[in-house]
């Protein structure tokens, strides 16, 4: 894995993924107290940077393998991602979702040209079923983080980042990045160690979920002790990868924790001063770059809003937070 | 008032105004039942399109005018935009707004770098008292609408649309584009005039706001029989200007109406498939896209997001729409 790899993806993935811009309000720069910029992965396709890595692995697939299709387990933005970049190369995406997954996803999932099959959380085993599937179709399996294509297709961001970055006369900053298996974070690093090495990546989690963290501490891959209670579904791992941790190990700076009520506010800040909307997952960077301030090293700080997949209900929590 | 003055902005504005994207949705082209594209100038440095003309005519003011300063009646979006344009250039601008404006939109004004003359709506003549000042203090009035210099600077959203519509193999499409004064419409004719010659703006305007479509059928300028009672603020403007009706007439095709009940839908699909914060009067449009496709007659419909400013109680209102 290096950056080679992201170079390659970019190639593949130009013209298919959006190329987002780098956004700024000097209202949020007042109260980071240093100048904030945002790289807005909501307005990618899907609505989350899932599609970068999707497209990325489908992409690379030799000719056989992408003619048969490919099979994922998600409930979220990773079956979006998968799901849009397989029709779009006009192959089969096969999508294991639990059958109480928001009627909402499967449906969006479904019209993404996925052929999603359902499963009882308490009756099946997941990782059985999908094996099954899986061999029984010669299809192949996109994990979520812990795959060379999925990780250079999300560093594709990274490299974006440096390129506007210098192109603003920025070199030095914090990075911060919402971080759950560690595909996204990993994939910046990496870029960023190529393009802009004076950059220093932070990745950034909700309370309970700080197992990032934590492992950076500790020097190996640490669990979280739940795997539910936050807000931020879309990056509650259980723990990083085999893959992505060593690379945050080596490349990364401390992790930053935040609350959800701080997610939250960062998504009504978002609403007000960018037009956007990001969900709670999608926020914790930019909850790190405005309401952290003593954790953050640099004059700039960078803060990728990852996604924007969010239900009304929740949306109007975040917008409660600015009366 | 020709497409040179809009070619010659844009050269002013590159570097300084976003260069914001077309966005698109398979949710939304199934609903238009017709390809959908966006151009979110929510995204727009203040929030909304009015950022263009007001950099353009600042920054075409010569040396002694510029330096003076300027000044402009609002209390909304174009406020903004030439404050902060002003502001980048150096200068002064005094923005002239009623007590009664929210004093959230008073404090937005005077953070970027305006300084804010209020007047009592009731006792005090706004347009003497604006004289005054400016003959006082020898600033240069910049009109909202009805000025050469903010024409051209808005039409610069044209030069952008046909631009990208034309790498994506798109010559022919409806343009809708949310009308109040008719600048932003007029600079986008025009520029689609001598870029995508295929393409037809069709101004959309809110119920009872309907003057742009009357006056396109009477052929004369007609007004709007009262100045309240819609929720699409940005454009409830009483009637056309004496230079934009007249590129109105000789460019447009007809007028489409359409409620405050379809903003709010548009505002809800914007937040749900595009992961945009729009404002009611920049959304119609997008309404008119959506939820009136026999008023169009192309295959594509390219619908201008004109701005996102818009308070949490009234995004409430479009979540609302969602349920």
């Amino acid at each position: 894995m290096n950056i080679d790899a992201i170079r390659a993806a970019a190639l593949r993935i130009k013209g298919h993924a959006r190329r987002t811009p780098l956004l700024s309000s000097p209202f949020l720069d007042e109260i980071a107290g240093r100048r904030v910029l945002v790289k807005p992965e909501c307005l990618q396709h899907t609505g989350s940077f899932k599609f970068r890595g999707g497209w990325s692995a489908v992409s690379n697939l030799d000719d056989a393998a992408r003619k048969t299709g490919v099979i994922a387990f998600s409930s979220g933005n990773h079956a979006q991602g998968v799901a849009l970049a397989a029709a779009s190369h006009g192959t089969t995406a096969v999508i294991i979702m639990p059958e109480d997954a928001p009627t909402l996803k499967i449906a969006n999932t479904k019209a993404l040209g996925a052929e999603v099959i359902l499963y009882n959380r308490h009756t099946t085993d997941r990782d059985a079923l999908g094996d099954e599937v899986a061999r029984d179709r010669g299809l192949t399996l996109i994990k979520p983080f812990d795959n060379a294509d999925v990780i250079a297709g999300q560093g594709t961001v990274g490299l974006e980042i440096a390129e506007d970055a210098k192109a603003m006369g920025i070199t030095h900053a914090d990075v911060a990045v919402c971080c759950g298996g560690g595909g996204l974070t990993s994939g910046i690093a990496l870029a960023l160690q190529a393009d802009a090495p004076d950059m220093v990546v932070r990745p950034v989690e909700p309370a309970g979920f700080d197992d990032v963290a934590r492992s950076l501490v500790s020097g190996q891959i640490e669990k979280n002790a739940s795997q539910a209670g936050s807000i931020c579904d879309a990056i509650m791992t259980q723990q990083a990868g085999n893959m992505t941790f060593p690379i945050m190990k080596s490349l990364c700076g401390a992790g930053i924790v935040v609350s959800d009520d701080d997610a939250l506010r960062a998504m009504g800040h978002a609403f007000e001063r960018l037009k956007l909307v990001a969900e709670p997952g999608g926020a914790v960077a930019l909850a790190a770059a405005l309401f952290h301030p003593d954790t953050l090293t640099q004059d700039t700080v960078i803060a990728v809003i990852s996604g924007g997949n969010v239900d009304a209900s929740m949306f109007a929590r975040a917008l409660a937070t600015l009366q």
